[in-house]
């Protein structure tokens, strides 16, 4: 017969094999203390002599330290390394939705970023020294310090104050205006595109995308359920012209610069597809992800304000110029969507920390985040160029350079090396504790025709210093060098 | 012809006619300061003499005051009040997602906290003076200085630290015991229950919800297009006999504290909802949103950890113990599932913001955490003493209340009035400066039958100090001998 709980207090015992799980477990690190015998009989509703029992038994048997008036710390013995990392896996048939199965299949795994490399050209990371560290914590110390008298879910469309420095800044940095309603404040630009996926994409229809693209930007469309129509990049960005007939429902875009291959798209284009998108009823997703950092060139003007607004979606975001962990950015909308939007938003869940979207605003009230984006591109060109001067000195004409005019990261493109080397060329680095990483898993894996004749690589620079931009490009040479010895040895044995 | 903007920059005319319309449109806010000449030509791309002509021409205008070496400041006068808050609507067709037109269907509005009440029982809120304000800015201070040097995504499960953390609290406080991979960090409970909602939920199936139930759960999971399937609560809690036959694909349910009517439900009653879930190879999402609050009663553990979890999920938050604002929740996933949940968080939004994560860390591992958490529950326990005092010092007999064991709300029965007159209760208490919310609109809208048949208040007290908390009764019992007077009245007339 099964009892009532409530009537069963945990007893010393019981308390004692489940710490000493949890100890042998590891889930206590090194310094680690348990909780005083007061606040564990608190939780757990029993006597204070249940738990001093239990911890007393623990130390008896080596588990623990005791030390009057401390909490008990565990013994450095009892502590046990999984070397397995702990992950229990059971394999069992799990029932999932449609969206969940899809996911299953798509699987994008996180990976973390390589320890102990000289330069790791990893795009998407940004130096912690490029933080502005004071103003940041400035800000969020001001923001902590006006809260309300009343703690509550606050507008899923964000903080006004926010929307209202936001509008502003959108228009002097972007030249897009735009009225405060039609501004949303999401997690990043990922949760940007959930939101557009979510509302906009039934299971079956079809979703235009450049190809090369963001690969999380084809995952989240995809796992809706609707089916990618690649659409080619060229120096001028996608290809407007293969549009026609797609029968494509939205476009996904990145006119500013490119994803991966950093064309900036000429307004003829940019007619072009808005053109498209009012003829077929379809919806524009502007993504400019990198829109603050140009160099050669003069700003271009989001296609979001080039007509009226009723197919274009923009998204922008803090992640290239602030900090990718604060998991903020911004969608502005058509009038006709803020609705379902901000619902879709609270939804997904309530509304962004309202600390980080304080902190943003009091920044780019008081100017420091401008001044910041502008000092982060200042340091981001001073990369770029000895990035580019270190292939320039150690490659010369070896090598093709894509997309230098703007963001935060180039292609570079190797003729003489034909694709399938793209995983021995990543390796021969990593072997140098270089880190680089290959263009073709970004081309449409459904379209191979499509895939280059030639190994391609990504290069973020904007987490490197100079030394490290100049000493991975040289060790890059090396690994280069030691591929051309293979394959002349490779060709000479095939003679 | 359409000719590249790129060739294009601004005039100082355009910029002049650009920022008057953003002055007259109150981008502005009083205070608030154009960019330096120098930061707007930077931003535009045109010369600093060019931008200069642009504000000479907007002071001339009487638009901005312009003082050496200042940024400019927009005039007073020139600030407009738009009274209508300047929400252009436009009507038209729009075109959306399944998920979308759902969405607009359900359309969960948000509804800002009312100001200026004398007491405002709404539940979900928190009093500020609640917050531990000292050790979370320490915590979050903390956060900030140990940033590593590449600022990077992070694990979409969230940070080990944290998982870690909570992996030997939810022990602690919840006897709940679990491996660090089945911890998934999510932006509060609701994004955990969207999530649950995408992976497990397709359209067209069912899935068992509490009637009456927490409303954005009954709308998230009905907004994947699956169809509710709702069961009455007792003094138990949710009836399982009633699962049976339902064919329902998942049961949302809040056994630690009914959401609203507070029961908890006993471990006969938790067995027959496993076996349901186990039977009918189902999920349980056990929401465990205030299970740190409980008074008169020992603690009950969680539905997880019963069994041998293939079947439940468990989900928990610190919206009810810290802030409703910092978005921090977690879910405990059956080992099967924690693959596809840390990839649909991935696809979500990459990962729960950092900075939050830490100081919650922090928090817990430094004690502090937890002993905030008793001191919360001490003055949530005076508050609801207080309540359940006035209660009954100022209606006696006249009412009912159920719920009172545990959480931050109890429910208010009226059965001298018919649920008919509980919106004209809620009006009378908002003339007197009271907010009250009635229960009904939580019952399922398609099941009449099941409505209560008087008048009954969810009534949350986390957020009111001891002395409204009395006032704002004695002014409810005023708000109910008016709408007495007004129905003795109204049947004199009849007679």
């Amino acid at each position: 017969m099964k009892t009532d709980t409530r009537d069963r207090a945990m007893g010393a015992r019981q308390i004692c094999k489940a710490l000493r799980d949890q100890i042998v477990g590891g889930v206590y690190g090194l310094d680690s203390r348990l909780p005083s015998s007061r606040a564990l009989a608190t939780e757990l509703g029993v006597s204070r002599t249940t738990v001093t029992a239990a911890y007393e038994q623990l130390a008896a048997e080596g588990f623990i330290e005791v030390r009057q008036g401390a909490r008990p710390r565990v013994a450095p013995a009892a502590i046990h390394q999984n070397p397995t990392g702990g992950a229990r896996q059971i394999a069992g048939p799990v029932r999932l939705s449609s969206y969940g199965d899809r996911l299953r299949m798509i699987a994008p795994r996180y990976q973390e970023a390589s320890q102990n490399l000289i330069a790791d050209f990893r795009y998407g990371d940004l130096a912690h020294s490029d933080f502005p560290a004071l103003g940041w914590k400035r800000a969020v110390v001001a923001a902590m310090a006006n809260d309300p008298t009343r703690l509550t879910y606050n507008d899923p469309r964000g903080l006004k104050k926010l929307r209202m420095a936001l509008q502003g800044y959108l228009w002097r940095a972007r030249t897009l205006r735009c009225d405060l309603e039609q501004i949303i404040i999401v997690n990043g630009s990922q949760q940007g595109l959930d939101i557009c996926a979510r509302l906009l994409l039934n299971p079956g229809e079809k979703f235009a995308i450049e190809n090369p693209c963001y690969t999380m930007g084809r995952h989240v469309f995809s796992a809706t359920g609707a089916t990618p129509v690649p659409i080619n990049v060229d120096k001028d960005g996608l290809d407007t012209r293969q549009l026609a007939g797609t029968d494509a429902r939205l476009a996904y875009v990145t006119p500013s610069h490119q994803y991966p291959l950093g064309s900036v798209m000429p307004i003829g284009r940019r007619y072009q597809l808005l053109d498209w998108a009012q003829q077929s009823d379809a919806y524009v997703i502007e993504d400019d992800y990198d829109g603050e950092y140009r160099y050669d060139i003069n700003p271009v003007p989001p296609l979001y304000g080039l007509e009226d607004n009723h197919n274009v979606i923009y998204l922008g975001t803090v992640s290239k110029t602030l900090s990718p962990t604060l998991r903020l950015g911004y969608l502005v909308v058509p009038h006709q969507l803020h609705d379902v939007f901000a619902m879709a938003k609270q939804l997904a869940d309530r509304h962004t920390p309202t600390m980080e979207q304080k902190a943003l605003a009091t920044m780019i009230e008081n100017g420091a985040y401008e001044s910041h984006v502008r000092q982060a591109r200042r340091r981001n060109s001073e990369r770029r160029e000895t990035l580019l001067n270190a292939l320039r000195h150690r490659f010369g004409d070896m090598i093709a350079v894509e997309g230098a005019d703007a963001g935060l990261h180039i292609v570079v493109w190797f003729p003489d090396f034909e694709r399938s080397l793209e995983n021995d060329l990543v390796e021969e680095a990593r072997k140098r504790s270089v880190g680089v990483y290959p263009v073709t898993p970004l081309y449409d894996p459904g379209c191979p025709e499509a895939h280059p004749n030639q190994v391609g690589l990504v290069m973020g620079y904007a987490a490197l210093n100079i030394q490290r931009i100049e000493r991975g490009i040289e060790l890059l040479r090396q690994a280069v060098d030691e591929l051309r010895i293979r394959k002349r040895a490779s060709l000479t044995m095939a003679r």
